[in-house]
């Protein structure tokens, strides 16, 4: 934190998380274009990015909201001046609802329940508080986490919903998170209809029954086309799409041997620290820099340099090439194999104008929510 | 952090990172006996706890000092009030080479070097900045990291550090850090003798050459037994005995199946959140809670539940057994796969006392040195 503005991006001391700001903003009003003259929401995922000002930004893009993941989150969110928050994932525990219902008396809140015990519980801490919520029944519409199995299901819970007090239907949560990592445009496509037969089956049911479906949200950065175009979906939950990983660049394009809709703004700077071998080097960002639940990190400066192993500060890299060989004290540039995960590693995104090679530090932006996971 | 002292445990918001207390005691007590009557010293790596509390007890309890992985942790625990550290992985560019100087006047530091060119830079700084600091030159014992790979590399870097101004030659590090984690005691004590040997050679070679080797320091928790027993190391490093974690607990004992000198005292404590199928549930704890570069966590309440798959915020947790399922709602607590890059996703540890059933929080402890990667 104690890096000059104004500072060459490749003297910055490391590993240091860095967002090329000219590619990032591409790819906000790239999003925010896609639904511009769509009757589908943006609503972007907030647990990506974990920052204020980005959600800040995206809402004044055209998003209708944003997502969170847990409590904590959304707390930092609306306290920075978020009014739309729909908190995406089950909470059943009743000091945590105590949480939800005073949030709910400062912003527009919804929640998602897949269980008849966590609707009464809410409904009798809100009620208990004179206040109310949105709440959306959530569907598993094939990744096998979280929401009702079957449409019958999520019926019957939506009818169990509209009968208790003060929490209010609103509508569905659809979401298929594997759908928007699988590998391979058509095969993504295949996947992904058979979630979409089952949101419009849900609409249909909710409809028949007259349940309120005003809201269904879901879909991602994986499937963000189809969710436009299939028009059943009424919210894009999307969160990737301003950074990008290298595992969402793997998953492939339309035509295309990777997945470029938008391009890749996130980055760790890093520092060759020990060479001891001939095409072997040691660089300062580890698991601890660099998250590797997706798969090691991808080099960015030399394209046969490949992360092989890490440990907590340290990553071993190799280099299958003939041509000339960095040297040790270089700095070396590394794309997150997922970026959601690197982030909550850090406390600061150092934003560069100018790109990555000769690029300077315009502005260092708190990553408030870092680490809120209750 | 809303929450009170004397909360009992299973009523904390989740997640949470637990210490018990007594365990935690019990591990230090044990470790630092291992090392009373011994020439050798324990410097605990502090790394895995990045808590200057946790450090200031362990010198407490006879540790000589600890290390640092990186300057901005050794800057934490110095202003914190620790005097003796070793920086134990290389730094070779100037801005952080500036920082170890002025840290070098307010603490005895000593840091690691394998190569002419990082000794020649850290001379030339601590030269202009009239300070000084003690150097060990880093040999590669096996685990194919950092550090020189002969011994003849080892003794012609120790000579021209020898005739560097402001760097002092203090002795070698030779942390094998693939030893610690080889599964099963033999074939870990095997693997390990090599490593042994090349320090034996090294401690030969730089008496030989009349090279201080006043400080040797390595080993770990994995290997504390024969880095005892072969008296050639005068310094352990371990850093994980405090805690443990499932993966150190698979490595294997002496004659049992599990590791177990020191027993678990690090937990996360979660929430079953979705209960959709039949023996699966969904808890609260995922990537962002609980690490999964040493594999999953493993449940430590029920002993039939496997953690199959994580995202961000989630993780699915299959049963089987025949037993009674525990109902939604409920708190699940987990030993982390590997202690040091969990304990790194969090701000605070919860000290519980008496026990992880029916004790009570008893202190707040800051992870001070989180996120402290540069």
């Amino acid at each position: 934190m104690s890096e000059q503005i104004g500072t060459p991006v490749r003297d910055l001391q490391t590993p240091v998380l860095l967002i090329d700001l000219d590619v990032m903003e591409e790819n906000l009003k790239k999003m925010a274009s896609n639904f511009q003259n769509s009757l589908i929401n943006l609503r972007p995922h907030s647990k990506t990015h974990k920052s204020p000002l980005i959600a800040k930004k995206q809402i004044e893009m055209g998003a209708i909201g944003i997502c969170c993941q847990k409590v904590s989150e959304a707390e930092v969110m609306q306290e920075d001046g978020i009014e739309n928050i729909l908190l995406s994932s089950e909470i059943v525990s009743p000091a945590k609802i105590e949480r939800v219902s005073f949030l709910s008396k400062n912003c527009d809140l919804m929640l998602v329940v897949d269980h008849i015990q966590g609707a009464e519980l809410l409904s009798k801490i809100m009620e208990k508080n004179e206040s109310d919520i949105g709440v959306l029944v959530d569907i598993d519409v094939g990744q096998g986490r979280c929401g009702v199995r079957t449409v019958d299901e999520a019926v019957s819970l939506a009818k169990k919903i509209d009968e208790l007090p003060s929490i209010n239907l609103r509508g569905f949560q659809a979401y298929n998170g594997k759908a928007q990592h699988i590998e391979g445009f058509n095969e993504r496509e295949k996947k992904y209809r058979n979630s979409i037969t089952m949101m419009e089956e849900s609409v249909y049911e909710f409809k028949k029954n007259g349940l309120n479906f005003d809201v269904r949200t879901g879909g991602g950065t994986g499937t963000w086309n189809w969710d436009l175009d299939s028009e059943i979906l009424n919210e894009v939950q999307a969160g990737s799409y301003l950074f990008m990983d290298s595992h969402y660049r793997s998953i492939g394009g339309r035509q295309e041997q990777f997945y470029e809709d938008f391009q890749a703004s996130l980055f760790v700077l890093s520092t060759i620290i020990s060479f001891p071998e001939d095409k072997k080097f040691i660089i300062d960002a580890g698991h601890k820099s660099l998250s590797s639940d997706s798969g090691f990190a991808s080099c960015y400066d030399i394209e046969e340099a490949t992360y092989i192993s890490a440990s907590d500060e340290h990553g071993i890299i190799t280099v299958d090439s003939l041509g000339p060989m960095p040297k040790l004290g270089d700095s070396l540039l590394f794309q997150p194999s997922h970026c959601d995960t690197t982030i909550n590693l850090f406390d600061y995104f150092y934003g560069i104008r100018g790109g990555m090679e000769k690029g300077f530090l315009e502005v260092i932006l708190p990553i408030s929510a870092r680490g809120m996971v209750q």
